[in-house]
C-alpha cells in the first residue's frame, strides 16, 4: 500500500520517480599530535585552497545559472575561509597544541557554530549553517573523503536526504534530479529557495523522510501540497501525472505572456518590472518578461572582495545591465550597505540596532568618496541606456537634496571634462522610512519618482524587525496603517506627475496585487519568477474596480480583516 | 587679572566661591604572586561585600533625595559586582595564576572597559564608565586608599575636578558644595544628570580647569552660559552676584506657580503631570506643582533584583503612588522591558535589533503569568486613588484588544472572591510606533486615551536608534513627519471625545510647547523640574493663536524650518 507523508511545501511542481538516498559522508575526527606544525599548517592552507576554487567555481556557475541571490550564499561561504578570526585561530591551536588541521578546524568551527546557534535569531543561525557547511567541505579535503558527486547520476531521480546544504542544491544536475525531499529545514531555507530558483519541485521539513524511504522506492512528490507518496498506487499514479501535466500546460499559458505589456482588464498598462543582484540576472528577466529592471541593488559589486570596486569595474558592470535592457528602463540604487550588510574591509561601528543604524544613504553622504565613485561610474555609464538613478533610505528632505547636489557636482565635472552623460537620467527616491511615507508630498516637488521599499518600511512601521522570529508576526504587508502610508505617498506622486513603483516583495504577492492597482500604483518590481504570474492576474483585474475596494480596505482595524476580504470578494477564494 | 574658561553647560545657576580641588586617589595596581590562593579570593570577596554595602546605602539614599532615575545608575553599579562574568573571571584568575586579587580585578576590569569602549556607541561607553566607577570603589578597599569623604567639607566651595563619578557626584553635600567643573563630560553625562536633579550649578567638559586653579582660588560658575571666572575682578563679582539674584528671583517667581492650574492666555486648561519612576519622585512631582502623574514607569520594580517582584510587592508601591496623589490621575505604564532594559533573572534571546524587538507589551502578551500579576497588583490599588492603566508598544488592536481581555478577566477574578476594584479605571494605550499613530482613529474608539511617547515614536518614524551617536542627527522631534502623526493622533482622539497626552521629553521642550498646545494636546508629562517653567509659558500662549501656526508648520519641508519659525515667529528670539 502506498504511504503518505506531509511536509513544507518548498518549491512547486510534480515530480514522479525512483528516490535516491543521499547520505553524508562518514567523517570522523581524530585528535593527533602532530610533531611538525609547520607542515600541519600547510597541509590545512591547502585544503583551504582546494575548498575556496571549489566554491569560487560554483559562485561562478550558480551566479549564471541561478542569479546573484543564490550566488551570495556561497560569497558568504568564500568569506568565511577568509575571515582571519577563524584560519588564525585554527593555525594558532594547531601550532600551539601541535595537534592536527581536522581536529583543530573542528573545534574552532564548533566554537563559532555553537556561539551563533545560541542566538536566538534566524539570521545568525543561518550564519551558523554556513560555518557548517563550509568546514565540512575543507574537513573532506583533508580527510580525502569524497563529498557527493552529483555528475555521478546517469538515471532520473527524487532526491531524499536529511538536509541538503546550499552547496547540495546548488551541484544538483536538473537533467538527473526532478526533485528532492528532506527531512529537516523551512519554507525560508536556503535549499528552499534554490529549489524554487532552479524551478525543481520539493518537499522539506517532513522529519521522517528518509527513514521512510529505500534506494529504489517509487516516490511521488507534490511541491504544490507539500506532500510525499511512497509506492503509489496505480491510481495515484495517474491522478499526479495528469497534475503534472496540468502544472506543465499552466506555465506553457504563462509562457505566452512573455513579449505582451502588462494590462489590465480595463485597459491601463502597468509596469512590471524585475529586481535584480547583478549583471548576470538580466537574462532571466527579460526570460520571464520584465518590462524593466525596477531594483538593480548594486552591493554584489562590493561584497566577496578585498577592497572598494573601481570607478572602471562599476561603470562596466552597470553598462551591462543598461545595454541588456535596451530601451527599457532600469532603475539602479545606490549602495545600501550597513544594516546587515557588511564589508570586510570597511571598518563600520558595531551598533546596538544596525537596522536603525548607519546605513545606506546616511553612510554614502558622509563616506563621500565612496559615493562619488558609484556616482560617476552610473553617469558614465547612462550614456548606454535608459538609467534612472536611486537613493536608499532617505528620511529628510536635506539628505536628498546634498544626494542630488553631489549627483550633479558629479556631472557637471564629467561634462566639462568631455564625458558623454545622460541628459534625461531620472533621480528618485526608496520610501521605505515612515517619515519619508508622511512626507511625500513635500518629496514629490523635488524627485523624478518614488520607489516603495515596503520590506523595511513595514519593519518600521510595526517597529518589528522581520528576521527576530520572536516577532515575525508584526511583520504584516497588508496592515491598513501600511496601505495609508502607501496611499499618501501614491497620492501625492501623482498630484505632482511622477511615477510611483514599488520594488518591496509586496509587489509580486497575489493577495497584494488587487490592493496596489486600486491604490495606482504605476510599477511594480519583482524577482523575475512572480512577473509572468502577476501579469496574468493584473490582466484579469480592473483597475477601477479595484479602486472602488479601496476606502473599505482603509477603514479596516487589522491586516487579519483587510486579507480576509480580499480573499472573499476580489479574489473569490474559499477561505 | 581674571581668567575665563569655557566648557559645556551642565546645570543652571550661578555660583561664587573658593576651588575645593579633588584629585582621585593614586591606586597603584602591583602584580604580587600569592601562595594561599583561597584566602586571597576570600579577600576579594570581602573588598566586594563592602562596596556593595556602599552602593546600598547610596541606592536609598539617592532614590529618596534625587529619584528613582538617578538611583538606578547605582542599581546598575551593584549589577556590575554582582555579574558571575567579571566576578568568577577574576576568583578563577586568582586561583589559577596565583596573583592578588588587585591585580586579578584589575586586569579583567580592564578587558571588559576595553571591549565596551570599542564599541562606537554611547550607551556601551556608559557601561564602560560604570565598571571603572565600581572597580575602583573594590581596589579602594583591597588597597586601603581611602576614598574622597565628603562629610570632611566644613566650608562652602566649589568643586574642581578631571571628571566626576556619579558616586562623587551622589556625594555631594549640598550644604557645601556651591557648584562643580570639570575638565571632562558633555551634558548628558551622568554627572550633570546628577547635577541638575540637585539644582547644583555645573560646567563640564572644560578639558584644563584642574590645570588651571589651585586650592582656594576664587572662582565664579555660571552654569546657564558654561563659563568659568577664576580670580574674577571686582565688577565680575558684583556682575554675577547680581545675576545670581535674578536667578534666585526668577526661581521664586515660578514657585509662586506651584498649587496654580495651568491655563493659557485664552482661558484653556491643560494638564502639566510628571514622569516617574518609583513612588519616591511623587514627593519632587507635588513640590513642582503636578497635577498629576502622566507616566509611571514600573521597570524600577523589576530591576536590580534577583526575582520579579510579588503581586503584594507592587501593590504596595502602586498603592503608596495613589495614595500620595490623592485625587490626582495617575498614570501606570505596565511593564516596559527588553530593547536596552534587562532583568538578570529573565532569559531574554539575544536580538540584532532589540528596538525593534522582543520588548513591552509583545513580551507581556507572551509571558502572561508576568503581565496577569502586574495587572492584579494594579487593580487592587485602584482602590486608593484616581488610576489610569497604559500599555506600551502598542502595534496592532489584535494587541490591545487581547491585553484589555486579560485585564477584564483578572478584574473579574478578584471581584470575584470580593476584592475591592475601582470601578472608573481609565485603560489607554501608548502611541509610540508609527503604525499606531496611522491607525489612532481605529484605536480611538476602543481606548480611554492616548499618551505619545514621542522618544520611541520619533526613532521608529526617521528609521534612527538615537543612541547612536553617527545617526543621533535624525532625532528630530519637530519633524513636521512626526507633527504630522502627532496631529492625526490628537484629532483622531478628540472625535471620539477622548484625552490625548504626551510623556516624551518633547512634552517640556520650550520650543515644542506651542506647537502642541496648537495641536490640542491635553495633558503633558514631564520631568518634575520642567513643570513650572512650562506652566509659565503656557500661561503666556494662546491655544487659539497657536493652531494658527498649524497649518504653515505641517506645510514646512524640515526639522530646521519648523523650529526657525517657532523661534522667530512665535517665541521672538533672536537667532
Amino acid at each position: 500500500m502506498s504511504q503518505k507523508i506531509v511536509g513544507v511545501k518548498a518549491s512547486a511542481g510534480v515530480a514522479i520517480g525512483k528516490a535516491f538516498l543521499l547520505t553524508a559522508p562518514e567523517m570522523e575526527i581524530k585528535t593527533v599530535a602532530v610533531e611538525d606544525a609547520a607542515s600541519e599548517v600547510l597541509r590545512f592552507e591547502e585544503a583551504l585552497e582546494r575548498a575556496k576554487a571549489d566554491l569560487q567555481q560554483i559562485v561562478l556557475r550558480v551566479e549564471k545559472e541561478m542569479g546573484a541571490e543564490q550566488a551570495d550564499i556561497f560569497r558568504a561561504h568564500l568569506m568565511v575561509l577568509e575571515d582571519p578570526e577563524l584560519v588564525d585561530t585554527v593555525k594558532g591551536k594547531i601550532t600551539e597544541e601541535k595537534t592536527n588541521a581536522e581536529s583543530a578546524l573542528n573545534d574552532v568551527a564548533q566554537m563559532f557554530i555553537s556561539l551563533f546557534e545560541q542566538m536566538d535569531n534566524d539570521y545568525m543561525r543561518e550564519r551558523a549553517a554556513d560555518i557548517r557547511d563550509v568546514t565540512k567541505r575543507v574537513l573532506a579535503y583533508l580527510l580525502g573523503v569524497n563529498f557527493f558527486q552529483p555528475g555521478s547520476l546517469t538515471e532520473e531521480v527524487i532526491i531524499v536526504a536529511e538536509d541538503l546544504t546550499p552547496s547540495d542544491t546548488a551541484q544538483l544536475d536538473r537533467r538527473y534530479v526532478k526533485g528532492f525531499v528532506t527531512d529537516i529545514g523551512g519554507r525560508t531555507s536556503h535549499s528552499a529557495i534554490m529549489a524554487r530558483s532552479l524551478e525543481i519541485p520539493a518537499v522539506v521539513g517532513t522529519q521522517t523522510i528518509t527513514s521512510a524511504v529505500t534506494p529504489s522506492t517509487l516516490v511521488i512528490l507534490d511541491g504544490h501540497e507539500g506532500v510525499v507518496i511512497l509506492d503509489p498506487s496505480e491510481e495515484e499514479i495517474a491522478f499526479y501525472t495528469k497534475k503534472q501535466a496540468e502544472y506543465a500546460e499552466q506555465k506553457a499559458e504563462l509562457e505566452k505572456l512573455v513579449h505582451v505589456p502588462t494590462i489590465t482588464a480595463d485597459q491601463h498598462h502597468v509596469e512590471l518590472a524585475a529586481n535584480i543582484g547583478s549583471p548576470a540576472d538580466v537574462a532571466g528577466a527579460l526570460a520571464n518578461g520584465a518590462e524593466g529592471v525596477g531594483l538593480f541593488r548594486t552591493e554584489f559589486l562590493y561584497m566577496g572582495r578585498d577592497d572598494f570596486p573601481t570607478e572602471e569595474e562599476q561603470y562596466l558592470a552597470y553598462k551591462q545591465v543598461l545595454e541588456s535592457m535596451g530601451e527599457k528602463p532600469v532603475v539602479i540604487r545606490t549602495l545600501d550597505i550597513g544594516g546587515d550588510k557588511h564589508l570586510s574591509y570597511l571598518d563600520m561601528p558595531e551598533e546596538m540596532n544596525p537596522f536603525l543604524g548607519y546605513r545606506a544613504i546616511r553612510l554614502c553622504l558622509d563616506r563621500q568618496e565612496l559615493f562619488r565613485t558609484q556616482l560617476r561610474a552610473l553617469l558614465r555609464a547612462s550614456a548606454h541606456g535608459n538609467l534612472k538613478i536611486m537613493f536608499p533610505m532617505i528620511a529628510t528632505l536635506e539628505e536628498f537634496l546634498e544626494a542630488k547636489a553631489i549627483l550633479e557636482e558629479e556631472k557637471k565635472g564629467l561634462q566639462n571634462s568631455g564625458v558623454a552623460v545622460s541628459e534625461r537620467i531620472e533621480v528618485g527616491i526608496m520610501i521605505e522610512i515612515p517619515a519619508a511615507a508622511m512626507m511625500a508630498d513635500v518629496f514629490a516637488q523635488e524627485v523624478d519618482f518614488f520607489s516603495i521599499g515596503t520590506n523595511d518600511l513595514i519593519q518600521y512601521t510595526m517597529a518589528a524587525d522581520r528576521m527576530n522570529e520572536r516577532v515575525a508576526y508584526l511583520y504584516q504587508p497588508y496592515h491598513p496603517a501600511v496601505l495609508r502610508l502607501l496611499r499618501n505617498v501614491i497620492e501625492a506622486g501623482h498630484s505632482q506627475g511622477k511615477w510611483v513603483g514599488m520594488c518591496g516583495e509586496m509587489a509580486g504577492d497575489p493577495v497584494a496585487i488587487p490592493i496596489l492597482l486600486g491604490l495606482g500604483l504605476d510599477e511594480f518590481s519583482m524577482s523575475a519568477s512572480s512577473i509572468l504570474p502577476a501579469r496574468k492576474q493584473i490582466s484579469q483585474l480592473s483597475r477601477a474596480e479595484m479602486a472602488q475596494h479601496i476606502d473599505a480596505i482603509l477603514q479596516m482595524g487589522t491586516s487579519a480583516q483587510v486579507e480576509a476580504y480580499v480573499k472573499e470578494t476580489i479574489l473569490k477564494e474559499d477561505i
